[in-house]
């Protein structure tokens, strides 16, 4: 499923939009976009042919079909042992727009959120988007996250800590003691937790990913759980996220943010359809899709690393390598603007539009291809840089 | 394809949310939400199949897929004589988020918007949410609009006129020389236009459908339409609108408006190509729709004007039927529990929450059923109130 003959570049020229193969000059390799070059499971299209086969696309319900909620309800249950209530649960267009409404839901203007530096734009954006302010916590790529500097960041402003877990882009997975640091200071200012969990399936042994719902009741109570199946499932075009609240009043919060009930917002009935296929029936196929990208990891960390002026610690998790450049002399723009000029490779620069300050002197790098493209982009780079 | 034998109540059952064939108890004909009760066409579930074999659901452009821009740029030319341009139409995941996005991007708080009454809900919820204050303009069941009325509404803090047309719910159509009426108080006052089209496919002869941006340049210039697919096509689960602007100017305010740029919300691509397919080929069998509709508005409103205490004005456009119950001597919640309690028909009542001041002494009806289901229900509501 995950050879280089099962990369159809030629749909992909029409398909892949945000920075990839549809938006870059022929002949460019995109390692851009954290987006899969394989088709997804077939069981996915097979539930998408089932429902439209009654030819019935009529509205559906603000807070969800009941399968779907079911079915997200069952994988919180068994791949994340927390007591999910399907009452709780919620899909909505996007684990990013599951972001924005946590933020919106929690936070005033003039209010605080910490987040990670670096860390995917999506947190920043949405906290500023809102009129809050960001205050960025520093954990670098390969550090242990210092909670000591995590608790001076608390202000009497400060409502909410946005874990994003693994992190996106260093691939930093939590350790469970780590989660419970954390949760402890959440607990003394009582603060809100949005867990962003979209890469949570993508982990590699000998890291296992532990939710930060599970810990205790106190942590669940207070935490608000983010996911999507995009990463896992390549579903990104359809547009499907779930969000998770511990209870009836963050639940009502959060709905009452996602202008579902107005139906301004909603998430679309077959997307729901498919994400419940995925979770319920495609197991299997993320499992192969973990070996294979592992196997993807172990290549692009190696090659990488023996460029000149090229590091890269090996992700725990995530399908993205996040290159320390620095010791090239050049900055993430100036090696982002080299690789696609004459590499003809694009990567994601590690500028603060992206992932913070804390990214400056990195490139991003995603590795869901095959062996042979991702073979050829780093022979490239190699070529390129030396 | 409108025979009652298409009506698939079994799915409808499982499917038809938003106050329908899901939510109503057993025995229940629920003519609420407009949504049709036949399945739709054919090529829409065949240009999904197609779009779904190769497994490919890759991220879209925050602009649209070119396809569907191109679609929609067709059918503005040729449907709606504007002079369309493909770049500055986007998909949005309905046209009640591009009534909302247009309301975001034009109206700060303080801000006044002209909203009509009755009208649907969607246009007070969005001024407001916004923070800005929608006045009411009214436009009573079967009454000739009054522009002096219309300017006397303006302030200096007025900024915008929220057209619904044709209105739901009282299924007015507007002239040309009213909408140029409508466009000169707008000129005079240098207010934009939002024109909601939602309902511009279900119009009857001999009414015709005038499009506000096919009037002339200057009304062009300052309208931003909206159009979806779910009262046409009878796509309301596949989340699908689009928004017009006239110029790149108002493009990019609606465009950043959307956060779509973002990720935090775009369109989904398979509900993009099925809204291609409904309006590239999928024309005959609105052809049909209309034609049945027309029947079972004539029989809609010659039955409930036998009925003691309603009259019905006959709507010239929309699937919905908005009966006075006044000379009942019951506010319409009341009408709405007796319907529901006594006759098992669910309906509309005319609330404030739902059309405004305006909509009170009436219900609503919808009537995108089949006839044998329509005479059911009108038999009941007749034994019921007499």
């Amino acid at each position: 499923m995950f050879e280089n003959n099962s990369v159809n570049q030629e749909i992909l020229k029409k398909r892949a939009y945000n920075l990839r193969w549809a938006t870059v000059p022929e002949g460019v390799i995109p390692l851009t976009a954290a987006d899969p070059d394989f088709p997804g499971p077939a069981e996915i299209a097979d539930s998408i042919a089932a429902y439209i086969k009654d030819r019935y696309f009529c509205y559906g319900p603000p807070e969800g079909l009941p399968a779907f909620k079911e079915s997200l309800a069952g994988y919180f249950r068994t791949k994340r042992n927390i007591p999910a209530n399907p009452a709780y649960i919620f899909p909505v267009d996007s684990a990013a727009f599951g972001i924005y409404i946590t933020c919106r839901a929690f936070l005033a203007p003039g209010d605080e959120a910490v987040i990670f530096d670096p860390v995917d734009f999506l947190f920043r954006y949405s906290v500023e988007t809102v009129g809050a302010k960001a205050v960025p916590y520093a954990i670098p790529a390969g550090a242990a996250p210092d909670f000591d500097q995590l608790e001076s960041l608390i202000t009497p402003k400060t409502k909410m800590i946005c874990l994003c877990n693994p992190i996106n882009p260093t691939g930093k997975v939590f350790t469970r003691k780590e989660l419970s640091s954390l949760a402890q200071v959440a607990a003394k200012h009582n603060l809100v937790i949005l867990s962003d969990e979209i890469w949570s399936d993508i982990v590699y042994p000998p890291y296992e990913y532990v939710s930060m719902a599970s810990l205790d009741e106190d942590t669940r109570s207070r935490t608000i759980t983010v996911t999507g199946f995009s990463k896992s499932y390549g579903m990104a075009g359809l547009r499907i996220g779930a969000v998770m609240a511990s209870g009836a009043d963050h639940f009502k919060k959060i709905m009452d943010a996602s202008l579902h009930t107005a139906t301004i917002h909603g998430a679309n009935t077959l997307s729901q359809v498919a994400a419940a296929a995925a979770l319920d029936r495609c197991g299997y196929w993320l499992d192969g899709f973990l070996v294979h990208l592992q196997r993807m990891r172990d290549l692009c960390v190696s090659e990488l690393n023996k460029i000149s002026g090229i590091s890269c610690i090996s992700p725990q998790g995530c399908y993205v390598a996040f290159a320390d450049i620095r010791s090239t002399g050049k900055t993430s723009s100036e090696i982002h603007e080299l690789l696609l000029r004459d590499a003809k490779v694009a990567v994601v620069p590690g500028l603060k539009q992206w992932f913070g300050d804390g990214a400056e002197g990195y490139i991003r790098i995603s590795f869901a291809t095959s062996e042979q493209i991702l073979k050829e982009a780093l022979s490239r780079i190699k070529n390129t840089i030396g």
